[in-house]
């Protein structure tokens, strides 16, 4: 079959690959009939030595189920079903947690042991905790929103989450990338009074605008920072979703939290220590985050999506197919694109 | 009137001080009856530059009501209070969410700006929202224990607090000084199941397994976090208190908490970086904590003192006259002494 090989930054080619099969009995093999390219692929597209291994990339997918294994129990060939950017078993101790992505069984897509879903198909370990079976036709109308499920939309939900938005908060989202985007919505779903978004791409920010960000802040630095407070009457927000993982974001994140707020970061840090270790023990600040558990958000989510309240799918702002994929990797870096959609 | 003054690491004399007085209208005065000196106070012992300023020190006191001003409410002449180490005023929007170190208000006692408890009298501002009247005498035997809830009992348990344990948890408790002690009472009242305390004084360590440790590490770096993961079924604790506030301790701290575990930090940091950014990511590690909220506690922590449910005045293994404050420090920097009592 065909897939997306990223071999080094700024090299991504559209080669034939090993077809996935059946390795272990708990594995299924998925068609892709949707795929993306997410915000965090673009870390190895910038940085990717040739020296630390070529890999299929893509770690969002909504597909159809070809071939389930013979320990296989909760799907069935033709399932439409969403796949997490995790693979979890889905009864581990952390799994029972909800907490997918500390799965003792589990790992990551798109890696040069897992191959990934920018592909015509993708082999999926761990079928029955991963895969998540929808409700609809593979060509359902509803597709580009579902797709989000996979990654984006949890991510922007558990740096809410983690960041404990609830009725009445006041919340910054720290960038304004497809997961800022979807935090935006996480912090409205959940009851935020005041949504500033942090960023400073026209089309971005009117999105988060339909989405429900409340004010704009498009300074950086310092002048961030004067500026949220003097959204916040002095004081900051409860809550911050770190959606860059940088170190001048995170700087900043734990900067524009009010005393006894909370940073969630979902941004994938590029950076060894957290800054601001004494301003955020002064003032109380709990930061957390991590790779979201997306798996065990769809089921809180998906209602919202199916009955149109949220409408995630609305980041892609670009459509591509197989061959499409090297240069959506380019819009998306050149900040052309906020998220590429693929149909192989 | 007498009193501790800091003058340069080192350098802590007993001499006489401006008598406290009523300078806004919500101050009160107090006669110190129980003072004491803290782990903390031995980072100016270490590194107290003299052109930093010298500071009447102390922020931990029991003391009776010698005058309080004219728009004091809750409080008389004559009433036995408590001191946190902050002062508040109890009614600003954080002291109304419990967070009274963040009061708008409020501040800190023993710096250059507000003379400390280290002495015979001490002034009290915002004394309505910062002290906490007693029900009994000023020689009441209990006074040890009551003490401590000026701070490292409330601190300890804002450690337990924030790393939210609660019933069946695994906790580990770094730092086998009166506050990481204090979280060994706190996380056993909590309802931990496994208090494992990392220490190496034996006296120490004998206390902690009085107040309900379960396990002992005295390993550090890379062999504590071995031992602590062979206690655990190989994926660390639930929970864990940092009660030191240097680097290496917050690395190992975040080194034993398992997936989806919270580091709840009360030692002040000495550091400007949090380590371990990226291990603390993907496990999905929540850090939080900072200056306890210890007046928000007392209400629930005294009543468990007052039955004797509790006794954290164990901590206290050494008991001065305000004369033998300077050697006290000396006995505490030394690890002579856990924790020092003063009977002005």
């Amino acid at each position: 079959m065909r897939g997306t090989v990223m071999y080094a930054a700024g090299d991504v080619r559209i080669e034939n690959v090993p077809d996935p099969r059946i390795e272990e009995r708990t594995d299924a093999v998925i068609r892709v009939t949707r795929a993306c390219i997410c915000g965090s692929d673009l870390w190895p597209y910038k940085t990717l030595q040739p020296d630390e291994g070529a890999r299929v990339m893509g770690h969002e997918a909504i597909g159809v189920v070809e071939e389930a294994g013979s320990d296989v129990r909760t799907l069935k060939v033709g399932d439409v079903v969403v796949m997490p950017f995790a693979f979890s078993d889905g009864n581990c101790i952390f799994c029972e947690q909800g907490l997918q992505t500390a799965c003792i069984h589990g790992g990551f897509f798109g890696n040069p042991d897992v191959p990934g879903a920018q592909s015509e198909a993708v082999r999926i370990p761990q079928a029955d905790g991963t895969l998540y079976a929808l409700p609809v036709g593979e060509d359902d109308a509803l597709m580009p929103s579902l797709l989000t499920l996979s990654d984006v939309l949890g991510t922007g939900h558990h740096a809410a989450a983690v960041a404990r938005v609830g009725p009445g908060a006041s919340v910054a989202v720290v960038g304004d990338g497809a997961v800022g985007l979807c935090g935006v919505i996480a912090a409205k779903r959940l009851g935020a009074e005041q949504i500033i978004i942090m960023g400073r791409h026209d089309d971005r920010i009117a999105l988060a605008r339909d989405f429900g960000a409340t004010d704009v802040v498009s300074e950086r630095g310092p002048e961030a920072v004067e500026r949220v407070k003097e959204l916040t009457g002095g004081y900051g927000v409860d809550s911050v979703l770190e959606c860059v993982g940088l170190d001048q974001s995170m700087e900043t994140s734990i900067e524009i939290a009010r005393p006894g707020g909370a940073v969630g970061r979902v941004g994938v840090p590029q950076h060894e220590l957290i800054p601001n270790a004494q301003p955020s023990f002064f003032k109380n600040i709990t930061i957390g985050g991590g790779p979201a558990p997306v798996r065990a958000y769809i089921d809180e989510l998906l209602p919202d999506v199916l009955d149109g309240r949220i409408e995630p799918g609305r980041v892609f702002d670009r459509v591509v197919d197989l061959d499409g994929v090297p240069d959506g990797y380019r819009a998306m870096n050149d900040r052309e694109s906020i998220k590429v959609l693929m149909r192989p």
